[in-house]
């Protein structure tokens, strides 16, 4: 049967380039990850391995096959990027995602410290194979970049060939664009946001408050990363307006908010 | 093999009027509400399906079958119900009900404004057709409720004709009955309870602590809502004295609490 | 294909007696331990069924042939030993253990008063069937020991026969070891092992902060319990420097740590 709600805002469709959702999978089953599947595949538009984990996974070729069989691009986090970089092991990592047909990789400096030079080069270079996610920030709480800063960076790996740009959280959701009690930077965001369109950036924001902060800010179809798998469906439901804390955002009853029905 | 444990608190049994566990489940798949089936059906009495997450379910007929093969009670969380009224499509949302054979309503206003008027009229409008569970207290941590506030609409409600009311904490454990740090408001659960049986409340105790807080104040048999599926088996370890919080609210050895075996 | 990662620390191998992960089960169904052994299985040592979770279990005696496939020793929590001395069912509990082939016990007093001579002959007497796991530290957070006392207890349980003993912090990782906020109480842990070799002793660090400082400390082979199994892959790429947390702990550069790479 049709059950219609009237006034929902309007959701992106896949393949999205924005009110995308990016969730990280930190090591699932190959049943969890049909389960996952079963329940999220529509509201999921891109996996994340997170940092090293596919390095030590017993399972990643048959995993690899149920995220592709589902149409969902998967890719392995920028630490593990970083690590072969810090090792001068770039090519064996290249030759490890192309023996995986690997179609997306994130070039980040969130751990190691990398020249502008050299991370730009590389976007640009590697853009000519790979849809190039880049990040920005650090997972260093005590590296604060200045918004002038994040906002150059930004620019420049975009000027560069980056698909989109990611701002740094962790899994955690304390640093980058976080107070380390989880709280958003928001004159950074507003900074950031005002030289920069949002659908250019992927915001990192694995706690519920930040989903929240920015689809009041940047609406139902802002785009999120860093989302656990088994929270997938929650954040749908924020983006829709199905859940108390941005039901007046995206729904305005006719005789106006906060007038009690009689 | 038996192996019982002597001097357990007794536990009440299926169907249960009091001793209540209340899950709320956010989006499993159908293997994932299997395995909780598995594990917990003996102690789950009644399954929520959280706001309006059954709203965007690709699994919803099946999962449906899963519980009532359980013979569990499932209904849909109050915030559908308040979307639906709000958007004056109260009528679509109990068709949408029927069609599902959904036995229980949940009739709220955790987040939108109701008259208490319109509130109990529904409640008895309802109670015709379904098993009544309203709500009171509201999402809003800056809504905050005087304690002889709380005691008058849940009696009127129970009067109206719910089958017992919810006391509201959300899935976070934060608004409601407690302090934005979980802390309980125990002045207010002391005026409620002085007022009206613990047995016609179901309390919201996401947290550990708020559980152990309510198993210590009304015994193994509290009622309890809003446990994670993947909390339940703890839960009844907390009900029965089998783990260190409550082992000794729930047995006195012979010489004593606090002597040392020798 | 192989992608072999240059200069990682050397993990022990099964069966390890140090680099020891004890993961803690507190309620899995059939399917979620076999999900859990097919991604984790290589990197995880012991299972613990948490507390008396064993004892409202619907699925013992198939979970545990699922872990003993596997090859993995699972035993039940501490706190059941203690419910069971209280209430003077140590037999039953023996007979239990015996029944189901469980070659594992542990010994401890995290919530019953045991005095010490009792609690060292229950261990000499059981380490002649069983290997004996003994903890120590409370789980009141209020019974604080004194260092010096924290020694003597590991330094008696280990002479008694213990093969290992656990460093008490429960699930939660905020008491024994831990000040209420999680934080490590770094000068216990100093004079613990200054007397006593960290691998005769199993590390509860269910936090990941409390994971990174003990590795950081005792090396990528620290004993490590009280891991979640949903964690456990996570922690693999801590122990190895997979992850930004431990990369330069594990792994010096060529041109030094904090050098950019150009």
């Amino acid at each position: 049967m049709t059950f219609e709600l009237n006034g929902l805002p309007t959701r992106t469709k896949k393949n999205r380039s924005s009110g995308i959702t990016l969730a990280i999978d930190k090591g699932y089953s190959i049943r969890q990850t049909e389960d996952f599947l079963e329940t999220s595949e529509p509201y999921t538009d891109i996996v994340k391995l997170g940092w090293g984990t596919s390095y030590v996974s017993t399972n990643l070729e048959n995993k690899l096959a149920a995220y592709r069989n589902a149409g969902i691009p998967v890719y392995m986090g920028g630490t593990l990027f970083e690590i072969c970089l810090l090792r001068n092991q770039l090519d064996d990592y290249l030759r490890y995602l192309d023996h995986h047909d690997i179609g997306f990789i994130e070039v980040s400096d969130g751990t190691i410290r990398l020249s502008q030079k050299r991370k730009l080069d590389l976007i640009a270079d590697l853009c000519k194979n790979f849809t190039v996610l880049s990040e920005v920030g650090s997972k260093n709480p005590e590296n604060i970049l200045a918004p002038y800063q994040w906002v150059d960076m930004i620019k420049s790996e975009l000027d560069a060939g980056a698909w989109k740009v990611i701002c740094e959280a962790r899994e955690s959701g304390t640093v980058g664009m976080f107070l380390p009690n989880g709280e958003v930077r928001s004159e950074l965001i507003e900074e950031i946001t005002h030289h920069i369109p949002s659908n250019d950036l992927l915001f990192e924001a694995p706690q519920k408050d930040q989903q929240i902060w920015f689809l009041k800010k940047f609406g139902a179809n802002a785009n999120l990363a860093n989302i656990a798998p088994n929270e997938v469906i929650t954040l749908e439901t924020l983006r829709l307006g199905l859940r108390g804390d941005t039901l007046f955002d995206f729904y305005i009853p006719q005789n106006g908010v906060g007038q009690p029905i009689k």
